[in-house]
């Protein structure tokens, strides 16, 4: 079972990657970009078959490891 | 108009952040966990409004500055 969880700097959180990819893209001539953030996305392959079972324990990988509570938010996906 | 870009390592290329959490995983007890990829999530929010024209435009940013596309791949979601 394929699961993928999205980690992103919580909005108030300064993100420095994501203002610098901005500025590149303006350097370069895109105009129209009001924003940018940048964040991680975390592809996991599990043996649990069970699809509520993985969520379950995704999110308590997301809690312990994969996201920084304090400034990163996490969204989880089972495939 | 918000896009989303995500950009992955290509198979067969050496992940080895997605290594270091798949050990770190280990070490802290979670089982069956068989495989990590890890890679970059850009969120972009964008003055155009006309769908096919945003796709247009982040295909040509992940061409010439999100992505290395030796090395990496990429999808684009416009939402």
């Amino acid at each position: 079972m394929k699961a993928r969880v999205h980690v992103m700097l919580k909005n108030g959180v300064l993100d420095p990657q994501g203002e610098a990819v901005r500025h590149a893209l303006g350097q370069l001539g895109f105009e129209g970009v009001e924003g940018v953030r940048q964040g991680k996305v975390i592809e996991l392959d599990l043996a649990e078959t069970d699809a509520d079972k993985a969520r379950e324990t995704v999110t308590e990988m997301c809690e312990k490891l994969l996201a920084n509570t304090v400034i990163e938010s996490y969204a989880v996906e089972i495939a």
